[in-house]
């Protein structure tokens, strides 16, 4: 399983991931999934992975060499395409390639096994910061003022949080603060889901990468927002009304 | 989909299922999944039911019909088995033999179709309360003070705060409120879990059932508490320290 969490603020784009990958509970490792491109003061882009690791390696490893200057290829490519939308659609069409071409003539059962998700984020010179979530039907959809974040993996019980305080206008800083809590509980709950974090924020209209960090095992914040926010929730719990059987 | 909690504490156990069914997202009904049985100064024992409600309809209606006095049958019942050790065994071979009668000659797929997991939680007089998870298979386990809730149905949005806030020491007002902040981020995320809620608070050697609430949509407390816990994760969320890029 996986943890990945793309948010769209009004000063731009947050991207975490965990890096967890496993076959069974007794075969794990660390893999990185979140991936980035970037044409200096024109693009920015991040791609964020969740599924079957062949795939997605298989994914990366197309879309990067694709990335290469090719005089004799028409394909475009992440850092050539001229939109965020045409971005997504070449990623869209590279997944469901992969599927299509692993699982082979085993037809929709190979294709579940073979299957991966995205959230794809970044900006382009001249339009907005956009995001998308990539379904391995290669189809996508937009992040909205409605929705304004996509997670995937292991969604759920990082999600009420997330739902709760996420709010466009925050800060870079309180929205780094509320991925950890999000991470935090479903690395509580879900094995298949650890540290190191992958973190990248990106600012509107830089057009760079932004600061992109690893948050290891030890990290202190992390830690102390994992001890204080189970006190933090005893004590909010404490404070809502009693409830009273004579009611 | 579902959701229903039992709760072990030091004082007794603690019961909260919803009542929402669905055959997809326009064919949904109100059914209650609690179910109660009593013999006055003997025994209190309470059953909640997850999964297909074929299934779920059938194992009651059979537990019920077992629990009639039958002079000429040797099978014992609710009422009469010795202990919740037993009774547990008898719900679980019920909903096994049921299982496997819906899905006939069809295999392994349709068990899956036809699957259903249950909560048991009573106490017979002679020995201390007890609570079980009952699998479609027949087989149980029981809470022990390293778990001592079980939850079935929808059961990841609801159990961040459940392992933070659950203490065995509780009282039975805080446990209700506990549920009801765990319901809420449930109903809050998944369609298919809603209001009204059945509650059963059982009082450790009473041996009688004991308070018996549905808890209405329109019920004050539960709307106090849905509002409230959101106003108290965002304090929680933001007495949290800041995170700063510099560190």
């Amino acid at each position: 399983m996986t943890y990945c969490v793309g948010l769209k603020l009004n000063s731009g784009l947050v991207f975490m991931s965990d890096t967890r990958t496993n076959a069974g509970v007794d075969n794990i490792s660390t893999f990185r999934k979140m991936f980035t491109w970037e044409a200096a003061g024109e693009r920015s882009v991040t791609l964020m992975t969740a599924g079957n690791l062949a795939t997605t390696q298989a994914v990366i490893s197309l879309l990067n060499e694709r990335a290469k200057p090719a005089e004799d290829r028409g394909n475009p490519s992440i850092i050539e395409a001229p939109s965020m939308f045409q971005v997504a659609k070449l990623v869209g069409e590279t997944l469901r390639e992969v599927i299509k071409t692993q699982s082979g003539q085993d037809g929709p059962e190979a294709e579940a096994t073979f299957s991966a998700t995205m959230i794809l984020g970044g900006q382009i010179k001249g339009a907005p910061p956009r995001l998308f979530l990539i379904y391995p039907e290669g189809n996508f959809i937009e992040a909205s003022d409605d929705t304004p974040f996509f997670q995937i993996g292991e969604t759920k019980y990082g999600r009420p949080i997330l739902v709760r305080a996420y709010d466009p206008a925050m800060s870079f800083e309180d929205a780094v603060k509320l991925l950890m809590v999000s991470f935090d509980s479903t690395i509580k709950a879900n094995l298949s889901v650890n540290l190191p974090l992958d973190l990248h924020v990106y600012t509107a209209d830089s057009l760079h990468l932004g600061t992109m960090t690893r948050i290891e095992r030890d990290d202190p914040y992390f830690n102390t927002i994992s001890t204080g926010w189970g006190d933090a929730l005893k004590d909010a719990f404490n404070r809502l009304p009693a409830y009273s059987f004579t009611t």
